[in-house]
């Protein structure tokens, strides 16, 4: 077994291949051909901290992973990444190890921003007038990085608790091209922008109904366990399209998980990103310039299992997958993506 | 993150203070101090295997622990182990990884003979006149190496569909100073012990009701997942105890799991191990000369996370125990065990 240590990691790692994979399990998820068993989550109240194992297996393909992810929020106070999660790959024909990767949650945190980035070609408006976002976190910022190559908007909208972090964010993040205006409201935020990503651990709505523009797409990726939220179920409720990387998760827990159990939508309204990208279709109505759109994403194992295998033996995997990427017809070249 | 190859984790290996730490792991489980995810397992048809991850967190303990135990059953003919499993602990107050165990499942196979012999401490009748085996694989050996300390008996019968492997495990055995009689039938193993362990990985009844003598107690440890059985649903119903590692498990999968679904037994009948265990009892009325005993044994994650701590730091987790062990009050001296 070969162990990854996160600079080898970051050094082999190529977001157009990354992308392109992940992309590739999302399909393999909705159309059935992975398995994908329910998420193991630990709770260590004591300490403020978290675990969740996810495993995925895409039929056929060489390997399978186990991903562990911990949160464990009193960590920075002492020096220490609060994320030292790490993924195994394992054969899938004999079940030996074959690689572990040390990446202390870099690559969770990168396909999670993949899965942003998926969503805005599928969900945002043609005409993006205004990038809002909710968080300043290190996911945050991922996720603004990588809307670089869907859109030609770089007006940035922030807002976050602490004033301090908003200031921190707008600096780092005009470095990299984006003029940020920090507010000191979400609803100012949501009334600035039409392409919203919320990337933050809340467990109340920050965005609410009334507040959100006609014809915008919101992104919500911080309820990614039980108890968390950052919408308002009404708007989730309003979307004229909701999209969730897994129907299976998003109805436990998530943003939808919230509108499905006030009775404020149907299971049936829900459509899959690999759905979608199978079908290489868009997921809003471009001809309905007020439609409200939402992507709902808690984290499926099939992204970990393929950006693992993007880093480790990524030609093999690529070649044994013979659906074909949806990427390519949609809006938004590859481009590198700048590590924030 | 300290890695540990299989002959370290041998070398390391002490028994005594394994059983005491596996013991004092089905107690915390028990007593609900332990957190258990329910277990992920993934199936690979097309070669034979299977994969099953289990993780666990005893409150209060330094380290929790994911297992990744695996069964890719057409290895042994590309003269591969069939489980390439391993182990990580985990800081339990940082989510930094400590250990990584490359055990190829060897610590899986000991903890599950620990828990034979904690149930044939519990449950064994007083006077063993024979023992029986079903199976002759490498957890039948150290099921029966395991009985040592608890039954003076080296009566030894066994049975299994092919002929050449009961004469290899009657040979091997007795080197071990067991007297072993090979049969033609399961049945005739049922009439010549009082004292049965079932280690296979059948998916049918090997046993059956009527072939069992009173006052004998069956251990069966081979259902620990969807379709397995070894036992006749009816000698689970006609046990005047049964004894399980996990309700929960059991009532999924294992032996119980098929008396419960055809309404032979009801599920207030379960007693855990681990509730014996802290209780200081036995599970069987020795009074009652007659009363069979069955323990249903699924393989509950607490003993994986207590035998790995046992390994990497025993003296931390067994001073940050404060449960007393209820194995000292108990028929059984605690030997050490050769290992098989």
């Amino acid at each position: 077994m070969r162990i990854w240590k996160r600079n080898e990691i970051a050094a082999r790692f190529d977001v157009a291949r990354a992308t392109r994979m992940v992309e590739q399990g999302f399909i393999a998820y909705s159309q059935g051909t992975a398995r994908v068993p329910p998420i193991q989550n630990i709770q260590f109240e004591s300490v403020n901290g978290e675990c969740c194992i996810k495993s995925a297996y895409i039929v056929d393909a060489s390997t399978f992973a186990v991903k562990v992810s911990s949160g464990f929020y009193n960590n920075p106070a002492a020096g220490l990444p609060t994320n030292n999660g790490f993924t195994v790959l394992i054969s899938a024909h004999t079940g030996e190890p074959v690689a572990l990767l040390q990446d202390e949650g870099w690559l969770t945190s990168v396909r999670t921003a993949i899965a942003g980035q998926l969503a805005a070609r599928l969900l945002a408006p043609l005409e993006v007038e205004g990038i809002g976002i909710i968080g300043t976190g290190s996911q945050a910022r991922l996720q603004l990085a990588y809307l670089k190559p869907v859109t030609a908007c770089r007006e940035v909208h922030v807002w976050e608790p602490i004033p301090e972090r908003c200031a921190r964010f707008a600096s780092d993040m005009s470095a990299h091209g984006f003029e940020v205006h920090v507010h000191d409201t979400a609803e100012e935020v949501a009334g600035s922008a039409n392409l919203i990503v919320t990337a933050t651990p809340s467990r109340e709505a920050l965005l609410q109904r009334e507040w959100i523009r006609p014809g915008t797409h919101i992104t919500a990726v911080g309820a990614d366990s039980m108890g968390k939220q950052e919408l308002d179920p009404g708007i989730v409720a309003r979307a004229g399209a909701i999209v969730v990387d897994s129907i299976v998760q998003c109805s436990q827990y998530g943003e939808v998980s919230h509108a499905l159990s006030a009775g404020l939508i149907e299971k049936e309204a829900l459509v899959e990103i690999g759905t979608l990208l199978a079908a290489k279709r868009r997921g809003r109505n471009d001809a309905d310039r007020t439609q409200v759109t939402v992507a709902d994403l808690t984290g499926v194992a099939v992204q970990d299992a393929q950006i693992a295998e993007s880093i480790v033996s990524p030609k093999a995997r690529l070649q044994a997958m013979r659906t074909v990427s949806a990427g390519e017809k949609l809006p938004g070249a590859k481009k590198r993506i700048p590590h924030v």
